[in-house]
């Protein structure tokens, strides 16, 4: 199949590459990578640059995605130098690094003055401190100059994430004479603006228009008379609460202030966009005990990721296991015990995790403060308790028809009981005490929740055994 | 403290109020939670109506979160109509079905008619049938029109989403022409607008023109020289697609075009921001095995929504059980064997955990197709076995420091590296095949993996147990 659409489109032209580059869902197809990987194995560059033309930077980002690294450096020169520039904002981390590598400064310079300030500052960022400066020494003066002002702002704040050129009108103006500006002033405007900061004599922000509001209304009307209260974003903001407001209040655009609470720039949907996205899936890894070492990350890369949690997890296992070498006495004597303990762990866990989960989200959505959070952990706790007698009602069940022995099924469904108690406390408490203190609730408590759920499954099971059965 | 503010602020207008109502991340402040409460205690109406106005609609609806169903019933009068409606599509689904219980079916009605019709249909669809006809019988006849061919499209798709306003130009229009028309037209446009689409006579969208670049241009400037390539989406087109599509391409608007091409509306990106949100969020909490009850959900709906996920887990973990019984005899001999072997599955899990979280990430965005499966696949099974050589040598030199013991150190070292790489399989393979099923990989997965790495930790420990040590 791949092979007759191979042939089939082999002579077309890049219009129709276009169409066959994409899926229905909008993906790249995996027969469109494979033509690029064929004709990479066949070092046919005319058919390269076709097939790279017809892309998206979006997609071009995401064919490197797809490519493996030395198929990436066969391509890599077949991409038009503008594309490669939009391309690279596009990247994932770990890919960039590598095709900036492959790039020489002068040609990077070129490329970084095609980008918004925020993407170029981005990229300049991930450089070496050789490179950086190389590649700022091939730079214009002015495009130098606005790239280190915005790298002088912190890592993942308001300040980054800003473009400097915003549309600014004193509230004097009429309609007209901002359209009139505007028509004038094109160079030195945003290539991309959704709302006209109103601003007071000391550049203050005091109000918005939107632009379709602008266009609508007559050409002596005040923007005065036009503009809505604005939700301003101090430029030491971190992204996630400058992405909270934006999806808050649906915000398209929104104007940056310094300290002085003078307008500095202005950060659009766009770029929130991506941050939404990058915060939620660091909270799924995060709970998942997982850092992101990126699609292109080799396998050492990976390991590093993931081992430093596997090892952490293997001491809360090893503390939970002590719980049960206590009573090996009460296990030899029935070692049915040793068959049914790890179900109360296991089933402890499953219900820790769910409310945890459930917590993260709330505190991530600021659904959770001080003034609802004696009714949600009530709540999480009811809700253990009858989860738990369920649970009891079905494994004591299943226990007596398979060991006939009614003390049994008593034991472990009392242990279920508390340890489904325990895994409502631990799931909900552990992340709201994370937050109270600053920390991100979705890093730390899962290593909590699962040792609390182990080691108290454990030892309500064994303890209750030890007391009702031996 | 809270006391103090109450105090101090008992006699400040609304303007003061607005400043303490949100902290400093943007949040509704518990303070000012507990003064709306203190408030509908006291049936103070003038105060409530006061603390009420202050909010935006997207923090009233925050504050109904926070406040239990006696305080909301008692704070919902106070909270003038305008502001009600513009509250209502902002409110978790849960509480949003009580209060439009609360409001008359005219009432309702005239706030429909406040909103966009893409957040009028969401709410009407959220009405019962009787209900529903009330409420659309008391709007105007085109106001009712709209809302019910919205209704008409399927549920989570673009035509679901989308405004039927749309501000479309033909293509020889100049943009003098375009701003003399919005200005003329300004009611049937949509409230606001980020591009203007430029049609054909058949009303098929060939480009579009964002409106700062309209603002720029002179007015004898054809719309034809203005137009860029823009992004449709089909009416039909799942919600989570046209996410991916928005994200991709860094859209602020897009078209909708209806089968045969023709522009039948616009989704703009505020209502986007909200589905990538959900989307998000509804992996993580899948990925926990819970589905989403809602902040207001009572007790029983919390249970509801995660007992059935512990039962299935108590299934396979009864299952995994049954494979320990097998090796009842062992573990007489060895009581040993019953404190460790805990540890081989719970590594196993975490170590499932991590692949399957990362495989669920890499769907979502796209960044797994057939051309990289096998690539990651044996990735995955490289950094089980790494990951699992390096747990080995920890858990093997515990087990000797507790046990002293060299063949159970090798026993356990040799079946936990089987077991992570059995986890790697299977929390990678699982979710790609329900990917390929056309499932959501996130939903089914967990409990797969679970059961694998249990089952695989306990037999692969007990099975080498049986043979290197007894």
């Amino acid at each position: 199949m791949s092979q007759d659409l191979l042939q089939a489109n082999a002579a077309t032209p890049g219009d129709d590459l276009e169409d066959i580059a994409l899926g229905e869902d909008y993906a790249l197809t995996s027969e469109y990578v494979e033509m690029v990987v064929d004709a990479a194995d066949r070092g046919d560059g005319m058919r390269l640059r076709d097939l790279l033309s017809a892309l998206h930077p979006a997609d071009v980002a995401d064919l490197m995605g797809f490519l493996s690294q030395a198929h990436r450096s066969e391509v890599l020169p077949w991409v038009p130098p503008a594309l490669l520039a939009e391309t690279l904002p596009e990247l994932d981390d770990g890919i960039r690094e590598d095709i900036l590598e492959e790039v020489t400064p002068g040609a990077l310079a070129e490329a970084l003055q095609e980008l918004d300030s925020d993407d170029a500052a981005a990229l300049v960022e991930d450089l070496d401190a050789e490179r950086r400066r190389e590649v700022l020494a091939a730079m214009p003066e002015s495009e130098r100059a606005v790239i280190e002002s915005s790298l002088a702002y912190g890592e993942d704040t308001a300040g980054r994430l800003m473009q400097r050129e915003v549309m600014a009108a004193p509230q004097f103006w009429t309609v007209g004479q901002t359209i009139d500006h505007m028509r004038a002033q094109g160079d030195d405007l945003p290539e991309l603006f959704f709302d006209i900061y109103v601003v007071d004599p000391g550049f203050k922000p005091v109000g918005g228009v939107p632009v379709s509001h602008l266009l609508r209304a007559r050409r002596e009307v005040a923007l005065s008379e036009l503009m809505e209260p604005i939700n301003e974003v101090a430029v030491d903001l971190d992204q996630e609460e400058v992405a909270y407001v934006f999806e808050k209040y649906h915000l398209i655009s929104a104007p940056v202030v310094d300290q002085s609470g003078r307008l500095v720039g202005q950060i659009t949907v766009d770029d929130i966009v991506n941050i939404i996205q990058e915060e939620n899936q660091e909270d799924i890894l995060a709970l998942a005990g997982v850092s992101d070492a990126g699609r292109d990350a080799g396998v050492m890369d990976v390991v590093r990721s993931r081992f430093p949690w596997l090892a952490v997890n293997l001491g809360t296992a090893l503390i939970a296991s002590t719980v049960i070498a206590l009573y090996r006495a009460e296990i030899e004597q029935l070692v049915a015990l040793a068959v049914l303990m790890p179900i109360v762990a296991s089933i402890g866990g499953n219900a820790g995790t769910q409310a945890l989960a459930v917590a993260v989200r709330a505190l991530s959505n600021r659904e959770l403060n001080a003034s609802n959070t004696l009714r949600v952990v009530s709540r999480e706790l009811m809700v253990g308790l009858l989860n738990g007698v369920g649970v009891a009602l079905l494994l004591g069940g299943a226990t007596w028809l398979w060991f006939r022995e009614p003390a049994l099924s008593l034991t472990i469904g009392l242990a279920v009981i508390i340890n489904l108690m325990a895994a409502a406390l631990a799931g909900t408490l552990a992340p709201l005490l994370l937050d109270r203190m600053g920390r991100d609730p979705a890093v730390s408590s899962p290593v909590f929740v699962t040792w609390a759920t182990d080691t108290i499954g454990f030892f309500s099971f064994l303890a209750l055994a030890g007391l009702i059965l031996l």
